[in-house]
């Protein structure tokens, strides 16, 4: 059957699949709801052009026949194609040097580790193209990508969150890449923006339906700057189901998922979900427990295993930037730091005005006064202490400050 | 030697300790800064009586005698438990039956289960004898008790769930335990008052000496209704290590650890760490990531294996009380729960008013129209769809509403 398909033994100049391919993934992906299992199968065992023939005439075996039996004759591959090139999107295909294969590989490949976030993808859910409207390149686009997902309705806190972090691993080399939806979603693709990175939309619907209508500036300027993209053909309307789907193409795509606010049912619980089935790392922002928009990130910490992500170094290192991982935050060093235990005990029981005895100090702090003898002798060495008139106290000299401990 | 002691084999009425034996505590507990290796080893080989009187002699060993050396001659064992008395406090010591041995059992018995929270404790950390003030009974009042700490600077919502967790953890019959300090210290202690629960203060200094003076009233409450306690003998000041001292003493009296709030370098860090260190759980509370008031809590939550806690069932859960988990928390049910994918794919597709074809539907969501077919008439059945003139829609009546999911 290899030989029925001389197309696929071609191709374009620059190593892109032809036209008949192109076409022929156009009515693939557009003829059943998502990609089914038999429907891979076909594809891998004749190809695309095959496949398509094989749909349209019915003779593609009984199950794939009743799957696809409700489009086969409405959906036009050619006509999805110009759909898209009215509105200046393509569809990258399976083979197009720029199909983001690292991302969508099969699950039947090798597994990568985790913190590498290169899990490969059930059959069923590798989209049969991806219908992309912007300039930015798929490819290297796509290679180096966080998801920064959240609700539609979050606090003033949780758009702070996602506009630092998006700017943050936006100005740190990372496509954001997000929902285009209301609240985070947009929060997030606005400051990259803002800081002229490269963000993707992946929208749940045509990539000519820039929805939600509310969004469609903010839409119109990623796609004319980053990428507005799909998994859907044109005119493709939004169902609940297809936001699913779309969740999970973003944990796909995604090096590192970051969610940012969710309540407790919120879809980006699904992204996340989906992005530790497909061994992509997790990480949530915590927030005030008493805020509902909190809930489903303290959820993802307390019970599924996600990262704690505060800061873009913690996000970078989710993403697994080889070498890179975020230092420990740090309070402010005091003079205290770095002194063994007696040192300290005999540092506080000296006054800091008048004077004591050894022997005073040593019973103040329970040491013995030899010891307390040796300490203060190497203390006064170092300016720490100062032996006056009444005896030994600390000095006051700037650097030994005392202050009582936070506890 | 054991001859030497028969105080030890006899004993008051009530299996307390014999004054001699509660006076070499407070003797031994006193003549060292905290209690060493060596001073244990002798307790426990002469008991305390002896002990006592061969330190006051010179005559318990090189590195005994230079440990007490600075105080063997200064301390009053007598006096200590007299000064205790006129604040109306004792000496609880190993051996009472009101002893809590549970929460101090030495690091060479077996270890409890991480989450029963009953790890030894090394022996240079067991107290040598908690002076006790106030009327809660120690062994019950201990028994079942969960520590809440944090920063002496909290924000109002630090102070907020620390009143929370702190009420509400008295409630389910927890006592709770803090350092008396300012901050989210005193709003738990607080709480608990408020609710007429049992709340333990330990003091980095004497139980005589009430600190923070700021906190006086609130401590002079605490000892009239649960107890002020400290390892530290009555007239002892606070030094900045007896503060760390008394972290540990808190994160072994307490079944598990909670930190509200807490700054990078917060001393409920070091609760919080020597919590794990004895096995026992550990638990944070999460917070806004731009707030320097959680930035300990999320270092403890992204680190170092502390368990997000956001309200009282996360709290009880931690403490380990048997076959009590926390149910995660959940939204609101939707009608869309439970139902088959190819089932909402339908119900999506239907319009909810006029009527659409089987075949339209069947197109719509792309599914054979024999499937469709099949659902419409289970979904009939339960009054969910209905068939009109125009077609089929879906039922206006009540239940089944359709919203776009949050994403």
């Amino acid at each position: 059957m290899a030989g029925e398909e001389p197309s696929l033994t071609g191709g374009e100049r620059d190593g892109s699949e032809p036209w008949e391919v192109r076409e022929s993934y156009a009515y693939l992906g557009a003829v059943t709801e998502r990609p089914t299992a038999q429907l891979w199968d076909l594809v891998d065992s004749v190809g695309p052009v095959a496949a398509r023939r094989l749909i349209r005439t019915g003779r593609a075996g009984e199950e794939l026949t009743a799957q696809t039996q409700a489009r086969r004759d409405l959906v036009d591959g050619a006509a999805l194609l110009d759909a898209a090139a009215r509105v200046g999107a393509r569809l990258i295909v399976p083979g197009d040097p720029e199909w983001p294969a690292h991302a969508l590989q099969p699950l039947d490949r090798p597994r990568g580790r985790r913190r590498n976030g290169a899990g490969g993808v059930p059959t069923a859910l590798r989209p049969l193209g991806l219908w992309w409207r912007g300039p930015a390149d798929p490819a290297s686009s796509l290679g180096r990508s966080v998801a920064v997902v959240g609700t539609r309705a979050p606090t003033p806190y949780g758009r702070t969150v996602a506009a630092d972090l998006g700017a943050g691993a936006s100005a740190e080399g990372f496509t954001v890449i997000s929902g285009g939806a209301f609240g985070i979603d947009a929060a997030a693709h606005r400051a990259v923006l803002g800081v002229r990175g490269t963000t993707v939309a992946v929208l749940a619907g045509g990539v000519d339906r820039l929805y939600p209508r509310g969004n469609d500036g903010l839409l119109r300027e990623i796609a004319e700057t980053g990428a507005v993209i799909s998994a859907q053909p044109p005119g493709t309307g939004v169902t609940r189901y297809r936001f699913l789907d779309r969740n999970r193409i973003i944990a796909a795509l995604s090096s590192a998922t970051v969610v940012v606010e969710a309540a407790a049912r919120s879809g980006a619980l699904s992204t996340a979900a989906w992005a530790a089935a497909l061994d992509r790392p997790v990480g949530a922002v915590p927030g005030p427990v008493t805020s509902v928009a909190s809930v489903g990130c303290h959820l993802l910490l307390r019970d599924r295993g996600a990262v704690l992500v505060g800061r873009t170094a913690d996000l970078v290192e989710l993403a697994g930037r080889m070498g890179e991982t975020a230092p420990p935050p740090t309070g402010e060093a005091t003079p205290w730091d770095g002194l063994d235990d007696v040192t300290r005990r005999v540092l506080e029981a000296l006054p800091t005005a008048g004077g004591a005895a050894p022997a005073e100090v040593a019973a103040s702090a329970g040491i013995a006064p030899a010891t307390v003898r040796a300490v203060l002798g190497r203390l006064s060495s170092t300016g720490a202490v100062v032996r006056g008139p009444e005896g030994w106290r600390r000095s006051g000299g700037g650097g030994m400050q005392l202050s009582l401990p936070v506890s």
